[in-house]
């Protein structure tokens, strides 16, 4: 299959925090953003398929900072590294107060997604093009390959 | 107050639709998209006023594709006309097919949204600068002050 | 087709607003009424036509007093004026605190549903009939008229 | 405590049942219309006692009929009888197929509700007046005696 | 059909109480409660017929304590007598503030589930046997078959 | 402080997957289980910490299953090792179809929280004791251990 650029993939989710999705602190639940980033890691990971995709694992999921009610959540994908079916995909989460206009990194991870064919079974995707010239795009594939090929270690 | 460029106010807001949020035939509900619509007003607003910002008034809010059950709902707003406290949003929702990538307008709609002080009542919000060389701002702003120009008239 | 009186499709939605609807001020989320506002068009819509209904466009929309959490909010729609195949609603909402027993209009609008037969396309829908005795019955389809008259004008 | 009537407690709630409100089956979910009777049931004894009011029991819960997606339900409510602060009210839900028009009664209970004073402990409520002259509030009113009566003897 | 024993189909569900579930007091909304009562009553009887199963009544509800928002709510539901195709399920609510450790039964009932074929009509269910050994077990069984009994007789 | 036996923390939370929480395709989103392990890892936290928890991190989420609607979803949490202030929490997720009775682990993960006291800053929680008969609690032990080391390695 012919390799498609990382770029391609790449999504953008964004919400506000309502006060249905906070605790009692007054903070958003972090059951209520690894939701959206699943739903992110997954739009990335059909964009890049062009199949359903299925959340297989998530790695490094990391809290860096507290999101408040009222804040502006974007949620940014792309799929960094493929393997056959399976999909490395890069999530991070940025929080923004649109009154005062702070905006910060909350949260990173690293989402495995799979390719479902029509017939329910993991189907191929194609292979993830970088752009060589761009240091940030190097490091992303060069860290999904890792992570790829460390976990198939492991399992055989 | 110094004037405020229309593209600083400009947000995304965007969502996957659930299959929770559709009505029988699978589309999405119209109220569902109409709350979306109005949280990425109040987003554009409050970058504008750096301010809390309520819902005044809505107009001409057209549906023109219907958006379908697991679609990517891309939600844009920006500020294009403020008066003293009032401002004028523009809306524009995008639906897109991640999995064949379509995109196309789904809807548009024009909000004004009124800041709020911290003692409850309307404030002051800084006028609206435009691009002159952009030809799409210029309409956009030229359209939001006639729009509210004609409502002050009626109310007079 | 045969005339339906204006009363006929008369329909009435209402709720308690939840905590879980109120934006950070306490009062509930602009989006939340419109939902309801949209779902009450679609009853009075539905009853007039006795087919399926979608929105397709949102008038004067205005917004008049804030509603509270734990206020009783009441919506009342009616088909005013028919098509071919659309409907004008005229939607109220009143909002009352079961407590001290104050009773408001909070918002109005007006919204243009389609039919939409079994085959998915606009279906024809029976005129509106009024009572010529009622000055509010005459005053509202005289409005949804005007106001359908004038937007097949644009069109064309 | 001035008697009030009967009907100046009735309250109705109403809604369209929605797609995530249903079981498997299509059908929505016992605990959905029981949350909707909990609301109304709120709202008549609010309505009576003017004060905040709580569950405190619920009886004879009947389903008489399935209710399906997308049709109205209708949820009325009144205060048939009162104690000293609980009160009696009884709770309808009729659903309507807005397309075809039939309506049914599909559930009916009764709930206990008491009224809270500003220091948290249960608040005296008016008693509950009855037009002699209908058989209807007749017949609730006694019923609502003779349960209130068998509870306060059930627990001596 | 072989009895079951009714140990068999105890079931458990738990959640903790989230902000959007409590009304304004704090305190959780008796038809959050309600629902998930229903829920539980639904995988017991799931579990003794081994069929989908609906409500078809609620008895004797009773809220003796309020749940407050961030409590951990554990609902316990058994079948303890079954008619042809009817089962009385027993369900208790238990909260617990997780921090001190505190735990109580917050709400007792009696659910009557029905089991429905794959035709949609009522469906046979095995006889519930219990440990006779059991106080616990002994008293349970002879209530329900006493609701049971009483129930029919009121029918005829 | 007095260590605390890792059983003592040991958590339940359990939901019916409902319609509005699955995908296209009829199975759970994985976001809303995620959801629910945030949850659940938060009461075992609390349980050990008896003090409000935010979750820090989360490490090795595996989907092992798809869970299907109307399936019974148990999830259980223990804190299986503690640093100064922070938690590891081991998270299983189980599976049942209540109808046939099958019961399957359908995910595992390692959740990291934080224990927050009233300044809100990391606040001193007991450490973990365990059961060194149960080859169990020894595994799961001496895995939060090499966990808790590694992260702290990597840190400095």
């Amino acid at each position: 299959m012919k390799p498609k650029q990382m770029k391609e993939s790449y999504s953008v989710l964004a919400q506000v925090v309502l006060p249905m999705q906070a605790n009692v602190a007054g903070n958003v639940h972090g059951g209520e953003i690894m939701k959206l980033m699943d739903n992110a890691a997954g739009v990335a990971a059909q964009k890049h398929a062009r199949l359903d995709c299925v959340t297989a694992r998530v790695e490094e999921l990391n809290f860096k900072l507290p999101i408040h009610v009222g804040e502006l959540v974007t949620c940014k994908s792309q799929v960094i590294y493929a393997g056959r079916s399976s999909m490395e995909v890069f999530v991070t989460v940025e929080s923004e107060d649109a009154i005062n206009g702070t905006k910060q990194i909350a949260l990173t991870a690293f989402f495995t997604m799979v390719s479902v064919g029509s017939d329910g079974k993991p189907a191929r995707v194609p292979p993830v093009a970088y752009d060589e010239n761009s240091a940030y795009e190097t490091k992303l594939y060069r860290e999904g390959e890792k992570r790829y090929t460390a976990r198939n270690k492991r399992k055989s």
